[in-house]
């Protein structure tokens, strides 16, 4: 839990830093808001009971359809652009298996009501500020635009196999570009050539401009697919002029995730010491977030971040820290009869900004110290007689074992500076 | 939700000052963890279904009852002291009134498994912390010991009476002395001199160590009102000493909350300007957390933060900010052939700690700063040819509409420390 708050504090920061604001929606809504939304899958998941007042309701099962039904409701009142993040719990009853479970947290950001490239490039910065807080500095955006893909199809009039076709084209990495090619045929009904066509398109990936370049000049002609050629170009170019370094962010005609609902930019970040994890962060630009609820024409571009996947990754790379406090000052209860002056350090700690914990009984200090080590306290300040007498306290290193002696005098002003250099020093290798 | 937010992160921040630790448990318990936990009410009260593998479960209405299920469950691998915070939603199926809502959050924190005064003194200085950091300067935590109450009813015999007498004296402030009185009588069956002797106690209250000397006189031979007396003394005196001002404290018998569940230190806490509201910060100790899931005897004392409270409270006291944006900065899109340089400006603001909104859309700079109002964005940033040429930037306070051209050489310094200034004046009167 102390990582993944301070995940999640990360994000709020980081959204708020962009003047997306916070809603919350209820975890019940009326059955109907819900049901026909998602799949049939999730329409069976579907927590569901009738309330005291013999309304059926359900547990919502994503952030995205409570934001349509909010957004709905009350756009007059907002107004646009709608800038807005959302971290809540969403609940699925399915089958739990390693990373899956029927409660978990979702984390979305979203810009509704306007078609502006300039929300797309910042959708990019904001994942790309969320990665960079959150402690990571080896990840690539992979950037894609739907209208690429469909001008190609449009062009070979296949747009009306589109689904099909993007549905082999997602088991790239499980399947492989043979696999792939073989189910355009088999499955799409391709012929061999358009197969092998589209299979290149979406084999092009790379960060230079010259990828760009290559992508263009299969969709050249076709307005759908210089339309995306266009957009992507300005996203890659703004979003480096907003500071994302050229080598974050590639172009990758391979990804198509959300089949129907995505139809302009799309996006997916990998970690790149762990891409088998899959993409960390994941959204795209829509047409219409709220049709099954208004007749305002509501598109919008935004993406979520996926805690559990970014909280497994920091656990295989060693990044995660094994406190179970997030205080990281201990100060043992050593002398029975100075209770107030452990409180009164403690205050004047923790009025300096760092966290501290007094032991409530007087036990051993060998016990306490125990208990202090499994917590993962980093600092200990020990102070009995010898320390009251001549106002100077004992700042143990948990860690090396090492202590040093202190004076308290002027405030304590020399412990604060020794605890800042000690606690500072022992931060930056975990989040 | 902005400022609802805060109070949330700045609760967070206290609770692990203190080192409290963040758990999180499922909305959903087993049914049979949750019934008869209660009062019959919460039963009734209940959201409860069937899950799609035909078990009973129910969305909690506290976090109380899965912190004691969590602790029973967990106690081993934990140790004591256990000290955690837990903010999370619960649900009640109840009418829906002012203030009262099916859905709400709690945002408690308590110390598990051990005995010592030391938790107590602790509990009142995290809620003095809570208030301060929240932004009120004036408030009361007001202190009782259950112990003082029932050692006076064991002097007088009247102990198997405590339940009626409670509930006589919890009805104090709604229905005056006198009609405490009649109650005592009418209603637990005291007789008249009783009745009297036990509201002259329940009426004794202030900050002066007098009020605890009368108490004290009250009870003077009776071992369970002394052992209240000797650890409300300790309490006091500590609180103090870990910097709580003296007026802060007050003892104040009357207060007999939780009639069957705390045993010890009660806590409820009051603003000054609107004491009208009831205790924004209330809890206690207690002898035995787990009792119905385990047999291990765990102790503990805790309080909790009533969030909606606070918020009306502040919005009547007019603290609350009224802003739908959480960054100060906007950033109007002027020139349309310059999005760039828009964008690495607000890159650089950012950079700087500085929340910054750039308006998506190249409209009429009289639209975006309509917008830049509505929202409550404190200052922009306007960049025009003129701008441009020479390397400045306007700098417009929205409040006063005052205007200032401020150079961006040298990494954009001199705007830095600019918005600094603007942005400290302002943020002292709202949270």
């Amino acid at each position: 839990m102390i990582p993944r708050e301070r995940i999640v504090d990360t994000a709020r920061r980081v959204y708020r830093s962009f003047g997306y604001s916070p809603i919350e929606t209820p975890a019940l809504e009326y059955l109907d808001i819900l049901t026909g939304k998602g799949s049939e899958e999730t329409d069976k998941q579907l927590y569901r009971f009738q309330d005291h007042g013999g309304r059926w309701v359900g547990l919502r099962f994503d952030l995205t359809i409570p934001l349509a039904r909010y957004v709905a409701q009350h756009i007059n009142e907002l107004g646009t652009p709608f800038k807005r993040y959302h971290i809540g719990t969403v609940w699925r009853g399915e089958k739990p298996h390693r990373g899956r479970f029927r409660e978990f947290a979702q984390c979305d950001f979203d810009t509704i009501g306007t078609l502006s490239p300039v929300a797309d490039v910042e959708t990019a910065v904001v994942i790309h500020d969320l990665l960079k807080n959150i402690g990571f500095d080896d990840f690539t955006i992979r950037l894609n635009n739907r209208q690429v893909l469909n001008g190609l199809l449009e062009q070979r009039g296949l747009l009306d196999r589109s689904t099909p076709i993007l549905r082999a084209l997602d088991k790239l990495a499980k399947i492989g570009a043979d696999g792939v090619e073989r189910e355009l045929v088999d499955q799409a009904g391709l012929v061999a050539s358009d197969a092998g066509q589209i299979l290149a398109l979406t084999t092009i990936d790379g960060a230079g401009d010259d990828v760009l370049l290559q992508v263009a000049r299969l969709v050249r002609g076709n307005e759908t697919g210089e339309a995306g050629i266009a957009r992507l170009e300005y996203v890659l170019r703004n979003a480096r002029a907003a500071g994302v370094a050229p080598a974050r962010l590639k172009l990758d005609v391979s990804i198509a995730r959300g089949l129907d609902y995505y139809t302009g930019t799309i996006y997916e970040t990998y970690l790149d010491r762990m891409p088998g994890i899959g993409s960390v962060c994941s959204g795209g630009r829509y047409d219409n977030l709220a049709g099954t609820y208004t007749r305002h024409q509501l598109p919008g571009v935004g993406a979520s971040l996926g805690l559990d996947r970014l909280l497994a990754a920091l656990e295989e790379l060693g990044m995660l820290e094994n406190a179970a406090t997030p205080a990281p000052v201990f100060i043992p209860f050593f002398d029975a009869a100075r209770i107030d002056q452990y409180l009164a350090l403690a205050a004047r700690v923790r009025a300096a900004g760092i966290g501290v914990e007094v032991y409530p009984e007087s036990k051993k200090l060998g016990q306490q110290l125990k208990y202090a080590d499994r917590r993962g306290f980093r600092v200990a300040l020990i102070m009995g007689e010898d320390e009251f007498a001549d106002a100077t306290c004992q700042v143990k290193d948990l860690a090396t074992g090492n202590k040093t002696s202190v004076s308290l005098a002027d405030n304590a002003r020399q412990l604060m500076e020794h605890l800042n250099g000690l606690l500072a020093a022992g931060a930056s290798t975990s989040i």
